[in-house]
């Protein structure tokens, strides 16, 4: 690959300046940056590279911290359920939390908002049965061998990211507060601090805001062996305070309680489909987080820099693709990605511009704690993984930079990974060139993925593929991430409402009763029948797990009649299965692809046909309605084989044929079409050199792969 | 084993009487008895026995049923849901069903039960929505692309044990309808018929009714590939017609409808909990079956002969631990076993006579159309399996007789069948001896199993092991019928109002929302307590799969306070998990002892003591709380080392120790004390011949037994 340069943002280290203008040179930067933990020195800000300045607005003021303590972020918390025997119960709230994480708030403001529960009878304890005193909450007279439970406001004493960093890297400095803007106090505070902030940094040209003021939520508790009581990437949370519930009562005309939040100790988790009452509250937050954010924008602005966000950690109530997004003013965007599905959601993001920072970050440590830069670290191999990943997803879309974070005076015992930078930089800048061009073509088929949450939040579930690798649509997104079809991401009510038009495939996969899946949604006729008509008049209706699964009514998946399959939940152990022989129809299922079976599914009836099974239960199915048919899988795992089988499952369920050009002859090869520039990309996906064949638009032509190789060609 | 005789009743056959009479002294029968398909000859019926008449009282009456076609029993059936397209819709109602086993009953009087459902929306389409015509129901204007059913009644036109073995057996006799007493003029007709059948049979000493008047539910579709669409030992569904539905509103004070049996598809399925409507009906058609049954068997007794009942086929209505069944007379009861439970089902019902008709049946084919007693089949081994099984229940609880049924020429071919069942006879007749001397001696340990159910259906679920055997409680069931504890059942209704008392442990086991867990009962805050409150003060909770699970609420289980434990729907799977490391109690799980593994279980805090584990979730935990305990199986499948596992776990956990008198030193070899009778029983459950020790009150004993052998000591 030619060595190009630009679209590269590198961490620089003060004390390593020869290091960084070395690398910068080597990897073709053209920015350089600094981290949570490093700094510039002026011979690097002097080098000629543009500067990104990380920012967390809301740490980093101990002093404002302490002198305010009402200001600091707040998150509803629930004790677990203790059980009361005879006589008084005395439940000691903080005994299950990280004492460094949390404090109880226990002014009078914040008293009026607690709740006392028995959870035995899911009633709520009136506020003459309980009382509080140092700590604790004490009632004289629970019903005897009932469970209570106290919902109390606690201050965040340690910002999460800061406490993360902290732990992982073994820090020794002081744990950061973080403050809560929504305090006029503290916005004030904030906005003067940022404009000091601008003045004191003439040589950045960027401004990274990471990102702008809530954390995703995560609760530590103070148990060693459950040290994450709990962490979701979407949820709110951390962004209450008495003044927010204020502000939303005056708002919307009712008053939100702890039991929104708290919700019997699930909490409000992204996987579940939201409540009006969180969906109301989400769009308070974003109008504010949008309204102070657009303030600390401008202000960068008028200091003559840009304002980038970075789409993790504290980017609660941003939701960049939300109504209130373009407010802010942004520049740019960076998203830090492991997967191909996380270059989508950037790419897709109303911005200038957009960038990936890749993994692994230059720390030590890398995913739950496993090593990178250290003994028995291979981040050469993590890079590859990582770079394997994404790379698919950008043949796709247009992303205009990536960088990297971290310490760099790590990578001086790791030549390879510093080689294999270079060589991604190439790349992308390779691929970037092509978009540049114009866009890559499509096949004709236009995929709807159907959840909870539609397009406020296309692409992501909540958080990375690690974290959410136990959810089917995680693996169907990233397979869609790499394909070359349309996709878009649509709500329940927007499939109800004419959003099907133009759709050839629509998917819906989860587990019941989940976001993904749906859950009570599909008691709703109007969908229903919407789908239904839509697949009759020939659509695809593909299902995974327990699509369209809600309690009641006739059998569990609401779209049986479409899917011709549905799944036992205990009430049809007596009823009867169809039994059925497994079809081979050619070139379908590539050879390596299956999937992962489900317990208790059954034939509706004999119009079914089964393409895979496993256990005598079938896995892959097809059935056809009207012009339409409905596909199901019983789950998906992503991998090359199963990704080029759901993408053959969409074409040929939907009567397009597996024919079709700009597809390899291999699973673990990818093929991208740039008609403007009249090439086409080829990469290998895997490990071994290839030789592969693509059909093009005037025959058939062979490339060699290397190892995760890529080929540019022209046609 | 010493030859010994009676208690057995052996199948005779005409024109085998020679093997007959051979065979009787063979096995020490002192009853003979024909069969369904089989004829007893004077020679026979001369001989001095004992003889056994069988008898089905509501079929072999095909000119009557001819005569009065609205004397066929009946059932409700639905149609299964059909799409609406633009326009009319057309509903063929037999289109799914067999149509020599149904006919739609169209009569007026019938038409006023039927019900039309829009089931996309969940509403009944109102009368003026559809007609009928010739066989089909036609909806002008439905809404397009909704699904509808039609539940209709439908003539049963074939008697279904009759349909069953002429189609296993591939008779030419004509198809026998079954007749529905429920009508005066076929009690009048049947009354009459068993009043010349008693004269016409001078020889027969016990009138055996097979059974009553219902089957269990067996419906039959017109697909071959799914010829059983539902099979239900339990339902009610056959015992429907007009005149019974009338009568129950007169008496009831409301109308049921057709869903109140169709049930949204469900059906009425005896593994879910039943909905009151289905308490009455079921308590409305027993007194039915009762009163009319007290004739029959008053004149059977009026004859001079004794009238017994097969707890099998059409049991439904009979209830023989419901509070009617003592109003029968009955002075027999007969039960058809494969398993230890059904021997124990069979012992305790309040009867003079319990008797076991042994498995394999004699008929060329068994279960699942498995050969038998032809080319293929070892029914000498499948007779020692069921023996085994059955054995371990005889040792705990008395049972007077068994038997066989079937065609007794077919063991010419089978002379080690016949040596097997001399063996049978033998040990079964030994073992009677010793509970003849007084009742065998059990552990302190008295067990209550608790489900929907109760003690009105004791030990089984639902019909034999074979059809049940996806439900961990049958495998508990079965675990429990042959250890040497006191085993009661009960309602929920009776665990919270009292039934606790004087019991130590407590089981529930099965999959969420049936009947074996129990369902929306788990939210009942006076149940949750009232175990709670037994357990603190002592009790053993033993829940298994997903024990106390109800919707709503906080967490799933709703007793995981007790258990330690909980399932995670879905919402929680952003919660963080306890680590646990896996710890040995000596001599608690026995070698080779293990249950399978249970997806999204959690632990819900530092105190629960994981006992084993697979693929890292939790599969065996104890959970202290008060002076009790809380002990978890992901599930149960029988075997002999999971069954020690189940007594050592409640010994253990209800503190009673491991070291208990009267059990082996192998979980293959079980031992039962007789202290009335001086003696104690060895048997070896496995194929391999061992030397086991027993722990006696006298000191330690050793006993050598052979492969299923069996050894009967003094002490």
């Amino acid at each position: 690959m030619e060595h190009t340069k630009g679209g590269f943002t590198m961490p620089g280290e003060a004390g390593y300046e020869k290091l960084t203008l070395k690398l910068a040179e080597r990897w073709g930067a053209d920015v350089v940056r600094d981290s949570d933990g490093t700094k510039l020195s002026d011979e690097i800000l002097d080098a000629g590279y543009g500067v990104y300045s990380t920012i967390c607005v809301i740490r980093e003021h101990n002093a404002f911290g302490r002198e305010h303590p009402e200001c600091l972020q707040q998150t509803f918390l629930s004790t677990e359920p203790e059980l009361a025997g005879e006589g008084p119960l005395t439940i000691r709230l903080m005994a299950g939390f990280f004492d460094q994480q949390f404090k109880v708030n226990d002014s009078d403001a914040s008293l009026r908002h607690w709740q006392v529960w028995d959870r035995t009878a899911g009633i709520q304890v009136p506020w003459e049965g309980w009382s509080y005193e140092n700590g604790n909450v004490i009632l004289p007279a629970p019903v005897p061998y009932h469970a209570y439970t106290v919902s109390f406001l606690a201050y965040r004493l340690w910002e999460e990211i800061n406490m993360y960093n902290h732990v992982t890297n073994a820090w020794q400095s002081e744990h950061l507060m973080p403050i809560d803007p929504r305090l006029p106090v503290a916005q004030e505070y904030l906005y003067n601090y940022l404009d000091r902030w601008c003045r004191e940094h003439p040589a950045t040209t960027v401004v990274r805001f990471t990102s702008m003021f809530y954390n995703f939520v995560w609760i530590w508790g103070s148990q060693e062996r459950c040290r994450t009581l709990f962490t979701d990437w979407g949820s709110y949370d951390f962004t209450v305070s008495e003044k927010a519930l204020e502000d939303f009562e005056k708002e919307y005309g009712y008053a939100l309680t702890a039991e929104d939040f708290i919700n019997r100790g699930d909490l409000q988790v992204t996987h579940m489909p939201p409540t009006p009452h969180k969906r109301d509250y989400m769009e308070f937050t974003q109008r504010f987080v949008a309204s102070f954010g657009r303030k600390l924008v401008d202000l960068v602005h008028s200091c003559g820099k840009k304002a980038y966000v970075f789409y993790d950690d504290s980017w609660v109530g941003v939701e960049p693709y939300g109504p209130h997004f373009t407010e802010f003013g942004f520049d740019g965007i960076i998203k830090c990605v492991f997967s191909g599905y996380e270059a989508r959601l950037c790419a897709g993001v109303p911005a200038d511009t957009h960038e990936l920072r890749l993994h692994p970050y230059l720390f030590p440590v890398g995913l739950g704690g496993a090593p990178t830069f250290m003994e028995g670290g291979d981040p050469t191999r993590d890079a590859q993984q990582y770079w394997v990943n994404v790379r698919r997803a950008l043949l796709r879309a247009k992303i205009d930079r990536i960088g990297l974070g971290g310490y760099i005076h790590l990578l001086e015992g790791f030549p390879d990974f510093v080689d294999t930078i270079a060589e991604v930089a190439d790349e992308f800048r390779a691929i970037k060139a092509l978009h540049e061009s114009g866009a890559p073509a499509v096949l004709p088929l236009r995929v709807a993925v159907v959840h909870a949450w539609g397009a406020l939040r296309p692409w992501t579930l909540s958080g990375h593929f690690h974290e959410t690798y136990m959810h089917d649509l995680i693996h169907i997104d990233e397979a869609l991430s790499g394909l070359p079809v349309e996709v878009k991401f649509i709500s329940f009510q927007d499939a109800a409402s004419g959003a099907l038009e133009g759709t050839d495939v629509l998917i819906n996969a989860g587990r019941a009763g989940t976001a993904w899946s749906g859950g009570e949604v599909w008691n709703d006729p109007a969908l229903v029948s919407a789908v239904t008509k839509w697949v009759a008049e020939g659509g695809v209706f593909l299902g995974v797990g327990e699509p369209s699964a809600a309690p009641g009514g006739w059998g569990t998946f609401k779209l049986r009649h479409v899917l011709g399959i549905d799944l036992d939940t205990g009430a049809r152990v007596c009823h009867g299965r169809y039994t059925f022989d497994v079809e081979t129809v050619p070139g379908l299922l590539p050879e390596g692809a299956g999937v992962k079976g489900l317990d208790h599914l059954y034939l509706t009836g004999p119009d079914t046909r089964v393409l895979a099974a496993e256990n005598g239960l079938p896995t892959i199915t097809a059935h056809p309605l009207g012009k339409g048919c409905g596909v199901y899988l019983s789950s998906f795992q992503v991998n090359a084989e199963n990704t080029r089988m759901l993408l053959n499952l969409m074409l040929w369920a939907s009567g397009r044929g597996l024919g079709q050009p700009w597809l390899t002859d291999s699973p673990q090869a990818e093929c991208a079409w740039f008609p403007s520039a009249g090439k086409f990309v080829v990469i290998n996906d895997s490990a071994q050199a290839r030789t592969v064949t693509v059909t093009t638009d005037s025959g058939v032509r062979t490339v060699a792969l290397e190892p995760y190789g890529i080929a540019i060609e022209n046609n």
